[in-house]
């Protein structure tokens, strides 16, 4: 082969590039990647769960700082979180690309594959997608399809006040990571003046920035046994996830700063003790899950979260009737500060 | 209101905006516009299925050659071309949407208007989406579902040699309509020097390029009746889609060329009649289907094709068993031309 670029190998060409990587269909993929849409047959007595988020290059990406693997296998992710936070079963996802002309075909490659292995550990069939050229930035959407039982899907709406609020894994982690790799350090590590000197509690944030988990069989499970009554993905962070929750339950919400499980990282990238508590919750992308739980139903749902493999979960506070969002910290309470903003610039 | 872009007013405001927008939900939508992700009921033994397609500034459209509305329009009638050639009926649809911050939000809420208003049309419940800052280009990305019973699946596999090749509606008329646009009339127009002054046929021309009218009942009907063995639609021209159905049902095809339904403005747009046949090949844009028929089921096929408010339908040739794809003009046969690509620049 002697093209170098994707402008240069034409769409027909990388379609067959995706096919030819895509793994072998389950039962329920009656036509995928090659036909004018993807024919899926539903599983009987299940409604269909839909959710679709775009990765925009300098805008959720920079090449700078990630690998084309890890936005492949991000872009997947972030819409799986979705599902997770509806405590529904990944079935299958369509991807639509815009890629500019001069995109190496070696990217392009590593994209498809990233995203492909997180298809393939979920179990997510890759059905069909759409590319075409951008004159700008790079942009990869997917939108994902699960399937949940009637009366088990995790709305964000059903929370009562007296339900305590748990959150899974630890929050600050991917933020921190993007901070630092933002920071003079890694410059000098791109400009290959110095190893990756980061602490193993940095290298972890910048792993959860680039390569974010998303909480399926948490949510699953949780959905499943109706231990929650209300669940939200912190795509935006922890101060949003909490404002979105609170406000589609009609409750308020007080929280314990001191209860936050922190990442070890935030620590180290934010030295100002004041400023850290920001960090950890308008800091996005952790895409851990929030869950109102109530009271009766909190034994189960700890018993759920001590299983093999999920990550822990930790009580951060609890809704009240008055409609205030309030942190709590060393005596005093403050107003819950806004969330993070994806329409906003960063970087 | 101070706000005048939608950098301005941010992805909250701009959610609420759309859905403030959205029609009503039938019965079978659970959980629309406001969650992780939305949530459809699918109806009793049927396939679900799915496309996407996207729409992006300076690729598929310009705002000097169209308006707002016909922009939001066409991303989601791309969509329901898709479903209506595989005989499926619309159900749902989620809308990404990438966002130069200077956009006008009066350009935003147009597009957004354009979308409702042929997602009403066609019954199709707008149920979910994502907002994101683009720093280059607008882009707008539809994914679309729709619902058809397990045997009537329009495949482009299954054609069989000596089936007949229909074309619904005419051919060309999307092209012609954009090279119009592209000319010095339309510049003279735009610049304010003189009035729209294209034929009727020109008018209509430029009309299809703007606003495609999916075949979505058509497509419908004949899958439910069997009235075909294989079928594509036009979006990258009819060449394109001979080519498409063939290679899928592994067959060659003569087309007629004296037969193609040619739209009326292409004879005015294309003086020279040895590239006008090029031109209704290889343009794009039409959203009409090609229908594969097998001759015992001709009349099926042409009793369906009356039905008030369909388009007509055009036999344009058969398919072989030699696989090549030959067309005959005045006496002389020719080989059928590459389709159109939009991974190629236009404009």
């Amino acid at each position: 082969m002697t093209e170098r670029t994707v402008g240069e190998l034409g769409e027909a060409r990388l379609i067959a590039r995706i096919r030819d990587r895509v793994p072998p269909y389950g039962p329920s993929v009656v036509l995928g990647v090659g036909d004018d849409a993807a024919v899926i047959s539903p599983e009987p007595r299940r409604l269909s769960v839909v959710t679709t988020d775009a990765l925009v290059e300098g805008v959720h990406f920079e090449w700078r700082l990630t690998t084309a693997r890890d936005v492949g296998a991000k872009a997947l992710a972030v819409n799986l979180s979705d599902l997770a936070a509806m405590g529904a079963a990944p079935l299958a996802a369509v991807l639509s690309l815009g890629l500019p002309e001069s995109l190496e075909i070696e990217r392009f490659d590593a994209v498809v594959e990233g995203l492909i292995d997180v298809a393939r550990r979920y179990g997510v069939a890759v059905v069909g997608g759409n590319i075409t050229r951008s004159p700008g930035p790079m942009f990869i959407d997917v939108t994902a399809f699960g399937s949940v039982h009637p009366r088990r899907v995790l709305r964000r709406s059903g929370a009562r006040p007296g339900d305590e609020l748990y959150v899974s894994g630890t929050v600050g982690g991917a933020a921190a990571g993007l901070r630092w790799l933002l920071g003079a350090d890694a410059a000098r590590v791109r400009a290959g003046e110095q190893e990756a000197d980061g602490s193993n509690a940095v290298m972890d944030a910048v792993a959860r920035y680039r390569q974010p988990e998303p909480r399926v069989r948490l949510g699953m499970l949780v959905g499943r046994n109706r231990a929650a009554s209300a669940c939200v993905d912190l795509s935006d962070g922890l101060a949003d996830a909490i404002r979105q929750l609170t406000a589609a339950s009609q409750v308020g919400a007080r929280i314990e700063g001191g209860a936050i499980p922190v990442h070890p990282s935030v620590a180290e990238v934010e030295p100002d003790v004041e400023r850290r508590l920001d960090l950890v919750l308008s800091g996005g992308e952790d895409y851990e899950l929030l869950f109102a739980v109530p009271r009766r139903r909190r034994r189960t749902f700890l018993a759920l979260s001590r299983l093999a493999s999920l990550p822990p979960v930790t009580r951060i506070g609890e809704l009240t009737a008055s409609p205030d969002l309030v942190v709590r910290r060393q005596g005093h309470e403050a107003a819950l500060p806004r969330g993070f903003a994806h329409f906003a610039p960063v970087g």
